[in-house]
């Protein structure tokens, strides 16, 4: 196979999505624009990927980096924005040494898919030239540079302006996106001149170039993969898209999904067939749902794995949480990070964990706040039960046995140890360790007050009066 | 009227759907794919209905049982997948006796509606030959059995390999379902011979036998209606037309809808007139809203009735509960099974209730839990209120009286009862009855050190130095 | 500039609409259907607007002067409902001594654009004569009158059943929207009879006697623009443009929207450039969100400003609150009336505040109550701490200095006053004011049994044998 690079062109300010942010640094499905087709040249295997920045650089190179640590990754500064053509010459001194194909892409083209860079590498080889290009035949092309051909094969682009009659009937476009041999693109670019008012290098240039050294690859993309993002009414389109294609994907594969309209399913989550997932709901961050799980409603699950069987019952939400098999957990549920349930475990409305490790079986239904925990097996945390996990100063752990049963509105202020089997009654403060099999309750006696409801109605009536 | 019977095809794998479960079990709005022909064929007035079994024939028959107990079922058994006519020719015995008309049904095509087959019934008796069909109208017929017809009259189906070119230009085509007269269509399925490679036995064959009997009604459907199901990204598509069909009867008779695209009406929920319902909620199970109800944003309401005038606020969630007239509930309020509220019920946010039972007027507006109570009029819950009702091994009741004021905190230690307008103190544990008019309260004094603060960050800096 | 006036049609019954309420009063994204034809003549610089009404005329009234209590508007009553032409006569008595145009709108009409009310005036002036009219052109115009031209210039309106096969080819509709000179308006609408069955008088035949005056001027508006609504089916697909209209110009103008589709922001909400809105969320009632704000999936916020750089975690619902830069909120927040936060507040979840004004940097992030609350900064309010407002007759107030702790599943019994620095142990009610610096404490001391546990389940089990 032909050693494969990559120039993804991330330079551009984008004006018009209003913001104070690059362009290629807005996000869809929660990964910024740009990590798309950088993640595809990866996964086709380029061995040196180039980042082509120009606004706000230092982060897009920042993000970057944190997106993709191990990649092959070398950025290049274009330091005026002087067209495409100019923006890929940026790249020449990164990929210097690079004998094989360059893939040419562009950070704020976000769809377009693997199969398709395949297709077009593949069209490379069939033509056996030195460029081959992505086109898009589109019913209405204007305002597209239209692929001009002669006996099928393709000769250069003509551009909108410079295009006669017979030329603007042409529907097949130029998608700007090419694989091209390293050898002569850098040859190439540097023929090309700025053949425009702006003074700007087209690098639509290089296919009558490249036509001349032989015939050029084509491969046809649907136009929803190569649209650009101009703006955030854009940007919301394109999510739109890439949304549909990864839910049918997860479809296809046997999960069900109530409403596909209404699931935002990251690229990189996994879901397991026989999983239903209820509409509203995001998964995001690489989360891992196993086979037979129920998400309801509204659940937002983020960097997290949810095992085999287990249930989200409405508006959960989990972020860098492990629930294990067979657990049924909420509605309303808070599970924060640090959060290990064992299986079977219950965790019920209104209750939040964060950094708890929780055994198999045990359960926390109502009103409850589990912070800094170790709660062992067949544990029952009555309603209310607050970990005081926080003196003002420093946080500590609450450890709990097996079999423990807290009684409802018990506060345990850590750091504190109730041991197997224990038994606290309703609305203690728990401030010494419970040792194993013991009753611990901290409590005032019940006092009860006959007939002053009445007395208090004729003390009050008599300070009205 | 003509006796009526049907045969729902219910046999087959679905292979494309990736699930341990029969295709007919998937659920589209909350019921399996082949719950709808078979209401339909009720609702017709069938006297007898035949699923026709085969892929997991027995969940698939233990499922349809739970959901039709009373109709008048007969399962059947085919035992290989040989054809569409080899399945309604298993159904033969099941109708030994039967002398009327059989509608052909299939368990994959749920959106087939009711007028749609009463017009085949209409379309069959005017004709008056031995079948009637139903069809559609494809733009882009590719792929279907084409409708020929002579001099108007039906003469048979074509399957696209086997249509001339003058065919194929057919756009009508047999959407595969029939009424059929019992006498004939026994005696023609026993013709119909294999006439493919895989040996199966197409039903289309006897549209040409029956025109050979006399005039072949036809009544032409919408393609939305007599779409099958192969895989989930179909499941998804046809639940989407069956909730707008719903959702458009329910906006017609009155109801308001904020964002039909994202309310979830199962088939058998009422909605009264002048109700509004807001995105993102759900109304299932056979729940019964009454008129002028509010409910907001994403409420998820399951097998529950809600009274005229009430108003649930976002994201409560209610199963088998019954809200009173004029009830304000929530927002995140979870009303579990044996919730039952009088009128002018207050229930806030974070307020979870199972087997309770509320009297008019009363209140509960934060952060509690009542399980297993029975509650008067006129109460005020106070805020962090807690039904002890679990000790570890039995559930127990809390009962309160008319006008009880329970203050913030308390728990209420079951079985225990606060007698008619009886005062409990805020942080108290009730473990013993509370008489009528009485206050109770279980309280340490309160004791404040004064100095303590800085006298502590002495001591924590006289450590740490 | 010519003086202006508007008279907007309000009188009909709306008999599809299945409601008892008057069908300019059913509301889309948050405001009655006719709220958009008055705003949009009173941003035009209507001097004088005049709602015709007649169904249901007093709750009509009544609530348009609640919406605009500033507005110059005279109600007019149409007693019988005598067609559009009758409708806009009862207006003339309003008008009486108003010599510019008048603007004829629809209470039913709600997306006519201010840009084309502009253009209709402006073809007003341009066309010289005394009316001008919007039109529409529809693929298909069954059922719509016909705008007629000889030589360019409009001549008269023909409607569909008095069209001739040639006339019935005009695609060019009356969408019955006119600016009409006063002078000849009132001239003209004595003259139009009652040319139908129903005995109604139509406003389309003014378009004839205003062309033999002078030149009829016309705007093209969108079809999607000019439907009026006559069911709730329609109620929802107008919200749906309206909906799309608002989200695509805050999109433009640098919001970032996840879903669109599924995100509800009302006409008069402002959203600074930056801020993220999920999927789901609804903005309300005039509420202001700042730069840089994110606002998670489902979050429900009415009438309340979010300052710069605030993030609304999921499903966090707002009232009337005012949330200062930088705070975190949610999920699952509920802030109520009143709620007024610093900057840097942390509240997190299952947190309800109302009436509470909290401090620089202060923390209350698990199930809370503060209500009727003054809390200072840099507090850390544990878990579980509940302002006792409420003691069955009076509400009353908690005061919490700067820096105060308080420990979780306290209760806070207010009237009450904890002073700067002070320290409140875990599960106090705190009954009296608590000292600067002070540490207040009401705890019964923890009482241990050991073994209790086994001596339970024997005593259990000698009663069960």
């Amino acid at each position: 196979m032909t050693a494969l690079s990559a120039v993804v062109l991330c330079a551009g300010k984008g004006t018009r999505m209003k913001s104070k942010k690059a362009k290629v640094l807005h996000a869809i499905l929660g990964k910024p624009l740009c990590a798309y087709p950088l993640k595809r040249a990866l996964e086709l295997g380029a061995t040196s990927v180039v980042p082509v920045v120009g606004h706000q650089a230092e982060s897009v190179e920042k993000e970057v980096r944190a997106l993709f640590p191990q990649a092959p990754l070398t950025f290049a500064l274009q330091r005026e924005q002087r067209g495409t053509a100019d923006a890929v010459r940026s790249a020449e001194e990164a990929l210097k040494g690079f004998s094989g194909r360059v893939l040419i892409l562009y950070g704020d083209v976000p769809l377009l898919r693997k199969e398709t860079l395949a297709s077009l590498l593949a069209a490379h080889d069939a033509a056996g030239g030195v460029l081959a290009m992505v086109t898009t035949v589109l019913e209405d092309p204007t305002g597209y540079g239209r692929v001009l051909r002669e006996g099928g094969r393709v000769t250069r682009v003509v551009e909108q302006k410079d295009a006669s009659p017979e030329q603007r009937a042409v529907k097949e476009c130029n998608a700007g996106i090419y694989s091209v041999d390293a050898a002569f693109l850098w040859k190439a670019l540097a023929e090309i001149k700025p053949n425009n008012a702006q003074g700007e290098y087209y690098l639509t240039d290089l296919v009558e170039l490249a036509a001349k050294q032989g015939p050029v690859g084509t491969v046809v993309a649907d136009a929803t993969e190569t649209a650009g993002v101009n703006d955030k009414v854009e940007l919301a389109a394109r999510a739109k898209v890439l949304q549909r294609r990864i839910n049918d994907a997860h479809m296809r594969a046997g999960v069900t999904l109530h409403d596909p309209d209404t699931t935002f399913i990251e690229e990189d989550v996994v879901v397991g067939s026989d999983s239903e997932v209820g509409p509203g709901v995001s998964l995001t961050t690489g989360s891992v749902i196993g086979e037979g799980v129920v998400i309801g409603p509204g659940c937002v699950v983020s960097a997290s794995t949810v095992a085999d069987g287990s249930v989200l019952k409405p508006y959960s939400v989990l972020e860098e949480a492990k629930v294990g098999v067979r657990n049924v957990i909420g509605p309303f549920a808070r599970l924060r990070p640090g959060t290990e349930l064992a299986e079977d475990v219950h965790l019920g409305n209104f209750v939040e964990t964060k950094k708890a490790q929780i055994g198999k079986g045990s359960k926390a239904n109502h009103l409850t706040y589990l912070g800094d925990a170790r709660i062992g097996a067949g544990c029952n945390i009555g309603a209310g039960t607050i970990t005081c996990n926080y003196d003002g100063v420093n946080k500590s752990l609450t450890e709990l046995g097996d079999g423990v049963f807290i009684g409802s509105d018990t506060q345990l202020v850590a750091p504190v140890q109730v041991g197997d089997g224990a038994y606290v009654g309703a609305g203690t403060t728990v401030t010494k360790n419970v040792p194993p099999g013991s009753l611990a309750v901290s409590r005032a006696p019940q006092v009860t007050k006959e007939g002053w409801v009445a007395a208090k109605k004729a003390r009050r009536a008599a300070k009205g009066g």
